[in-house]
């Protein structure tokens, strides 16, 4: 068994988890409360863009992790792909200006592609802006997403294939990301784990409620679901990995109330579920 | 290319699909659209219960395709799973009376369980009630769900965990259910569906809607979303599998509507899509 976690020199919280929130705002809720690290999403890098907010993350003292999220590299037309390629290498300087060492890849899909096709253009896209990310010094982490989201959020959608897909581009400037929510019910996760050893870039952890009410925004706090979270922790660390653990909750209900409790909150699933 | 479909004889609805309908409303709306198959769900059996249903269906001249669903094997306590064994024995009497050759079964998952545990209940589960299977003349399939449903309603998620469970129960009695819905997404699917080979006992069709709303009851007709449904189809049928193609569909918009109407949008979308 795994041993749980003992204090929160790993933790580091995701802009999106305390959405209502703007960048300033998280940065001073989770320094009050202790949390060492952030995972900046770009939205929260409005209003005053990537150069106001280095500012305020380089003073707060907090761990940039990563910047959420580029990928979305599928488009019915030449010109689509062209322009999402351009807004990840925008995202890529926005990571180097904030200090993130990573961007998070949401890889995308489109509806009407074959899964293959889809996957074709996202291999194309990582491909075409590794040169940029090689030179700013930013890694890139394919982040597999729940088959629910295979329509148009991800045609990567197990860690196999986001391991198959690091394998191709080979480079070591991309690896995954491992998100138990994304993956928990994979019975092929501890292998893929595994298997992606030192290619493991970020860690995120939340959890799935019975029942969940929304596909998007209804994830639960660590504890509130079904997720053997300390388990799949316990793989991912097999592996070497000893970076941050990362809470990324996307709930309508968690935003609507008390950012700072909700932070509170956190901590302590960290302790006990992680 | 898998050649389009060019009449309704391999058409089946559940009466799922049609949820506002009894039976008998069910059987007259699919005879008179020249709908020739029907899987039951057990809750249409009522109010009259297996003995009537089996006249309303043996008097119609429909084909009674399967019953749904067994299933929900696993329980907390031995007690329990004893009562979920005895219910699909019940599943596969009435099964018999209403001259549905199949139960399809939705495996069951406990959250608080891991998978694996899950799991073994399941395949503990169908052995026990094999023999009555076979006494009964009754096949059964196992029907891997979409991983969105492995909290709280299977634990069995993509087709080479149910094809590993049917190989380790190694009866004639046991095959497999391939629903597009729950499977369109996963890269191994041709590969699965070609090891399924002659054990697919059965063949659901609706489509993926994006976005899909409801992680219950927001499926699509066939053509509405994103599922390549006629090629599935067609690995299907590169098995030798000729049986029926069964339209299921849980939607609460359509339920709302008018169901003669959703008969003769479904015989148009069969055509055109499936």
């Amino acid at each position: 068994m795994t041993a749980p976690l003992t204090d929160y020199s790993r933790l580091c919280i995701h802009t999106m988890t305390t959405k209502p929130w703007s960048l300033r705002e998280s940065v001073d809720g989770y320094t009050k409360a202790g949390v060492p690290g952030v995972t900046v999403w770009r939205q929260h890098l409005d209003p005053g863009g990537p150069a106001e907010a280095a500012k305020i993350l380089q003073g707060s003292g907090l761990r940039v992790v990563s910047l959420c999220r580029g990928g979305f590299f599928p488009a019915e037309t030449a010109t689509g792909r062209q322009a999402n390629i351009e807004d990840n290498m925008r995202a890529i300087d926005e990571a180097a200006m904030i200090g993130a060492p990573l961007v998070v890849l949401v890889c995308g899909a489109i509806p009407k592609f074959s899964l293959e096709e889809s996957r074709k253009q996202i291999t194309e896209g990582i491909a075409a802006v590794l040169p940029h990310a090689e030179a700013a010094g930013v890694r890139l982490a394919i982040e597999p997403l729940h088959p629910m989201y295979a329509d148009d959020r991800s045609a990567v959608n197990t860690l196999e294939q986001a391991n198959d897909m690091a394998a191709t581009l080979a480079s070591p400037w991309v690896g995954v990301t491992v998100d138990v929510y994304h993956l928990w019910w994979d019975p092929h996760l501890e292998r893929e784990i595994r298997r992606a050893g030192k290619n493991i870039f970020s860690f995120h952890v939340c959890d799935w409620r019975t029942p969940t009410r929304d596909l998007l925004n209804d994830r639960g706090l660590m504890g509130e679901g079904c997720i053997k979270i300390r388990q799949i922790r316990g793989w991912v660390e097999a592996t070497g990995y000893e970076g941050p653990i990362e809470v990324e909750i996307f709930s309508s209900e968690f935003w609507s109330g008390d950012q700072t409790e909700l932070v509170d909150r956190i901590k302590g699933a960290y302790l006990t579920h992680c």
